[in-house]
């Protein structure tokens, strides 16, 4: 069977699919009509069901879709029925910041170690900071699915080039630089300055 | 004359331009094709002209962009050619680590004051955290351009009226929910749980 490619716009939209049929399930609502749900989207009932139809249509038209079976389906879609184990490199502010972020935990990542290429503490929230210089073999003798980046700029591709080097296959990169990454690496970036800069024409423009 | 409504996707790509033609620029590069440019960003020459387009072109077709002035007018319709006062509200975690934030500073945000529910420092790197009891006095004795949200989720909104409220009708959001705010207030959200989420999508689908 031929892998079905799904457009980014659509792989965008799946966590906010997620977030609102949680929202749903944490408050006990069974049932939800593509209306309903286009509406906690702002989008349109035919874009969700164009938007299911991607992955086999998770129910009947005219009966709503049932919600734990909506959840449990988006989240293994989204690889959150496992656990990952995840490494952060650098420990400055935003690696710190990282170290004690709730949103790993709730959906199964979890944080094993950190590196940095000069710790000046211990631990984060008791996570172990390790120097740089033993990722490798930490990575060899330990599985670990994911590394998170938060170095600065100008160490990031070095960084990213050494996480790829010792087999880890997805990368969640704070820095703000597009890194040159193999095809079979999963990446996804975090760009605060594009996000500050967006809202800084918003501002300056009024829109 | 009618203002212009720019399209969301060449709002996205603004801080592109930007930072490519900040880096030419850094480079001592004075010249610059549309194709090259093109290049630098991933996307067509056709696109790079389009988007121009919408700002009055930036140059004359086969003689290149002007990199001085091609970043100078960029800075102007961002808003980057002058300075915002900035406040952080929560002083956990995230507020922290954008208490430190380097980005800031490059672009003229300057952050004045911390807030926070119970606060349990002093200040941040140098930056006071007040009593969130005290941010409308603050924001009315002080000019304060732009709020940072980097509360829990649940407390988001509340302190979203309460920002507005005060007046400041810029907002850049770090809380994981979608805020209710007038048309007026300019709001850009930073989903670090939704970029998460869509690498567990990527990694688990390996795309």
């Amino acid at each position: 069977m031929q892998k079905k490619v799904i457009s980014e716009a659509v792989v965008k939209r799946l966590p906010k699919y997620y977030r609102a049929v949680k929202n749903l399930s944490d408050q006990g609502i069974n049932k939800i009509s593509s209306n309903a749900l286009a509406e906690m989207l702002g989008i349109t009932a035919s874009q969700v069901r164009q938007d299911f139809c991607n992955f086999g249509g998770f129910g009947q038209q005219g009966y709503g879709y049932d919600v734990a079976k909506l959840k449990q389906e988006l989240a293994t879609i989204m690889g959150l029925d496992h656990d990952y184990n995840v490494v952060i490199v650098g420990a400055g502010n935003i690696g710190r910041a990282l170290g004690g972020y709730q949103g790993f935990e709730k959906y199964g990542f979890k944080v094993r170690a950190m590196f940095d290429s000069n710790p000046v503490i211990d631990n984060v929230g008791g996570i172990k900071v390790y120097n740089m210089s033993q990722f490798e073999s930490y990575v060899k003798d330990n599985t670990v699915d994911m590394a998170v980046i938060a170095t600065p700029k100008a160490a990031a591709q070095s960084v990213a080039d050494r996480i790829i080097g010792s087999g880890i296959k997805s990368i969640w990169n704070f820095a703000p630089i597009d890194l040159e990454v193999p095809d079979y690496v999963s990446i996804e970036n975090i760009s605060m300055s594009e996000s500050l800069l967006v809202l800084s024409y918003r501002t300056k423009n009024n829109v």
